[in-house]
């Protein structure tokens, strides 16, 4: 037995009993004729003491031990002199009386103290003792327990969790698939899945009403900052369902994850808005609600006073920042600066500084009356000492610049706390989004997405106008996750692949087998997917969602650690049937 | 709204509520006036009542519905005359006024019925149709029931369930490994795990204590029968631990789930077996305990009375089937057959009937006195009424057909029932297991387990002889569990790659990470993973996983519902720079 205690577990209580530890040293302190040792495992960190005076060999030892050795120790729960009110374990001490060593460890790479000496490669590269560290292990078990609860609250709610296949088909849609070459079937693959979709839709015909998988998801694309080719979705399917049923049932989950992990108690139900409004007002469509600075539109006033910039603007608009009225040249200089580098584009930025004296100053005086300043400021609801913040362009472009510049500000205010929280559904997406390159529709959410029944006349005329019964689940600017209501008639359904450029041979190619499936009883079906990484790093408040992942792969798609991907044997390329050209 | 109750929910108090269903058709029938349908989803089955009497014209479009129909249906709750004792819904019947088609349904291709008439081939090809069926969903509602439980006893052991990545990297030795070619670092590739093995151990190095996780593996083998090319594990670790703590820890998951699911309390620890006894007694390392019939090995006193076929051979030995003596010719050549089949491939079989009246027969009375068959049936213990049966030649094919043999019998006596379980330990394996072929020495486990330490000498001298610390966990002749105690100090692992042919180069770019990683204090630890579609099955009832799994492969490792595996386009091909060769 290499313990009767863990080093989180001896209290007051135990005082005199006789106790074996095992665990990692975190720290060695020799003090005179003693020396402490505080061990660390799991569950907490207690301290053994060695005596030079009433075992001087047993000391020696002790003293040639290094941090992050692993070893165990006898002895007797002794109270402390000088109790660490800090610590569970602080009232108490080991005296030991046998030490065993049960393995060396070279010095570490790097300290393995919350606050830590390594970046992010070498962490990566020896990310089994980053897991070490309180910070990165603590996310983890978060995870655990967030994943957990998800399940209880699902399992409460009778969802059953069905494992769908890993190994499946691709599909020339599927650009993004990694596949997976068959041994046994030479020149065919199978493909990752990118979601379950289609697996739980069939579940949903197999009557199973009620689905829920906590599964991995893979994609093959050029890494954004923070995307992992494989990640966790909590993918849901429920039967006999309209948006509103969709919308409680997960609102109950977020609610029951708030108060449980954040003690925040949501009693209200969470807002909606239209994919619509938040592109108007927030240029976004996964908005951060912790903070107004909503987008007023002024193109209307703004123009034709000879001021080309604006004239010649498809859109006029932006937005107030409350109290930066006293904002230094530099300061706007900065914000001019953020708003033109090139991932944001825009070509300058106009302010309006509402004085504290009631008088306007602005970027361009040259051009409007004060009256036209007052009018801008009356129209945004601009008070005395704030910070009116403008840009103009074309409409799409330019919302997306004011987005930015608006996060920006949020940022710069603290107006984005991460212990603040503020959930909405954005609903209404559009069904279909025009692919100019291509000159065709693509499906904004998926082709499976039922668009609304109001605007099922739209189909054939004005398909791009056509709204989906598509929603997304936002927290803090964070697209948490995202469903719809599917498509559950195999007419409609081929429709759609119709809409999106698929020939009927295509479409069957493909997706036969469900549109077969709808051809025996499909109920009405709608489902949701959660993003488990992201949905843990909010909640743990980290900025990346490596930090809620054990084993990350980095930005270029490598595991540093295992050092993968990597080349093949030629016999095993061989055996595959496969030659890599160059 | 689609539904205010489900097909399983209403009872007599509920007569004369209004109510809305829907669900599936499941059965309409028409007597004299009325009209009945069966209603069905998940949680049940209701009758939905029409008359022609008092609404002719809702009759009438109930009449022309059919077998799999999804229909929305509301009316009010009324008594039945005639009550359905089997049913939960069946002192009721529902008055329907609103009859909504949701979907209609063409006839299936086999009935969905416990029953059914379709073949294996057509209910996967329509699995979505087959996963309607009671004995299926069950199935698969069991299995969510037990993953579920699973989770519950290794949470309240403070197990974390931590995910492992699925893009890994492969190895030579991983010659079954699936691959993925990465399309960002071209002629790379990502290997799927055959298991998180190396992943759970450095969990270990990184003071997770006790992990654990419910997790798709992947084989890429020919299928045996009943093989999946994903198949899913209950994968487990846990530090500072010896054979007996994983021993008593999953002996209480195991107790645990035949409690919840069978009602079966096991007071008992479960037995424990040597390999070598195993072997030695059962011809197998999973021995279905089900029945007797050990073997007792006859050779010194069966030789040298003149059967060459014994004299010749390096092992004689059999079995006692109680109460057989009295088998026909016919019985006893079907049995001859049955082991000179060519997978067990004996080359025939000797009985001695001890016939009832003290008297012995025997297909050998050539050679042998009746007091030499009276010696072996002492020696086996067998009774008057009893029938030996007897094979000889090399011990080892030996032993397996007689293995074969005794499980044939207990099939042909009816001891081996679905509903008694016989769960034990098979424990000792051998470490290394010698392949003639290539002459060198493979691990038994993996490569990763603890050699017993009182074996520990044999390494430099007879590595043949090394008994391993590692286990299986049997139930009923089906290996459901193994693990194993891991080495943890780098130089020991570095010596077993050693005995396992690698050069130190090979050792340390496949592996060099963990060996690494045990530099940095590494705790003792072991582990052990289940073959969840195995236990499932097992307790389910099932002759085959495929029952347990939603959507499962076929023999030949093909889907056949999505026509998986399947070839790539062109295109494709061309991004991942890869070519299929003929």
């Amino acid at each position: 037995m290499y313990r009767t205690h863990t080093n989180g577990e001896l209290r007051i209580e135990n005082v005199n009993e006789k106790t074996t530890l095992s665990g990692w040293i975190q720290k060695i302190r020799n003090l005179g004729g003693m020396t402490f040792i505080d061990l660390r495992d799991r569950y907490g960190v207690t301290q053994l003491v060695f005596d030079m005076e009433t075992n001087n060999e047993l000391c020696e030892k002790a003293r040639k031990l290094g941090r992050e050795y692993v070893i165990q120790a006898t002895g007797t729960v002794a109270e402390r002199s000088n109790k660490n009110k800090n610590m569970a374990t602080g009232d108490i001490e080991i005296i030991v009386n046998e030490l065993n060593i049960l393995n060396p460890s070279e010095i570490p790479p790097f300290t393995i103290e919350d606050e830590t000496d390594g970046g992010e490669e070498i962490r990566m590269r020896y990310r089994y003792l980053d897991l070490r560290r309180n910070p990165i292990k603590n996310a983890l078990f978060l995870r655990h327990k967030m994943s957990l609860e998800v399940r209880k609250y699902l399992d409460a709610n009778l969802f059953i969790e069905t494992e769908t296949p890993v190994l499946i088909k691709s599909t020339p849609e599927g650009a993004r698939d990694f596949v997976v070459p068959s041994r046994m079937h030479k020149g065919q693959f199978y493909a990752l899945p990118q979601s379950p979709q289609v697996f739980k839709q069939l579940l949903m015909v197999s009557g199973f009403d009620r689905y829920y998988q906590i599964v991995k998801c893979f994609r093959d694309e050029d890494f954004r900052a923070d995307r992992q080719p494989e990640f966790t979705q909590i993918d849901c399917e429920m039967s006999f369902v309209n948006q509103e049923d969709i919308y409680s049932m997960f609102e109950g989950m977020a609610k029951q994850l708030f108060k449980t992990f954040k003690n925040i108690d949501f009693t209200e139900p969470f807002p909606r808005m239209t994919y619509q409004e938040a592109m108007e007002t927030y240029g976004n469509d996964k908005p951060d609600l912790r903070f107004g600075m909503k987008f007023t539109e002024i193109t209307q006033i703004a123009q034709n006073k000879g001021f080309k910039v604006f004239d010649e603007a498809e859109y006029v608009g932006g937005i107030c920042a409350e109290n930066c009225s006293e904002y230094t040249r530099k300061q706007l200089d900065a914000l001019t600066d953020f708003v033109k580098k090139p991932q944001i584009g825009a070509t300058g930025l106009i302010y309006v500084k509402c004085n504290l004296d009631g008088t306007y100053k602005s970027s361009v005086d040259k051009f409007f009356t004060p009256d036209d300043l007052k009018l801008w400021a009356e129209t945004m609801k601009a008070k005395a000492g704030d910070l009116i913040l403008i840009l103009a362009g074309k409409k799409k472009k330019t919302l997306s610049a004011l987005s930015e510049l608006r996060l920006e500000m949020g940022t710069i205010l603290g107006l984005r706390q991460k212990d603040k929280y503020a959930p909405l559904w954005v609903v209404d997406f559009p069904l279909l989004e025009w692919d100019e390159e291509n000159q065709r529709y693509h499906a904004m959410h998926h082709p499976f997405t039922s668009p609304k029944t109001e605007d099922l006349h739209l189909l054939e005329t004005h398909p791009g106008e056509i709204r989906a019964q598509a929603y997304d689940f936002v927290i803090n600017g964070n697209e948490i996750g995202g469903g719809s209501i599917r498509i559950h008639n195999s007419e409609l359904q081929q429709k759609m692949f119709n809409l999106l450029g698929f020939t009927p041979e295509e479409a069957n190619n493909q997706f036969g087998f469900l549109m077969n499936a709808f051809k025996f009883g499909a109920p009405p079906h709608g489902g949701i997917a959660f993003g488990l990484d992201r949905l843990v790093t909010l909640f743990h408040g980290s900025d990346s969602i490596r930090d809620v992942i054990a084993f990350p792969k980095n930005n270029a798609g490598r595991d540093v650690m295992i050092d993968s991907p990597s080349i093949l044997s030629p016999e095993q390329l061989k055996e595959l049937n496969l030659k890599v050209i160059d």
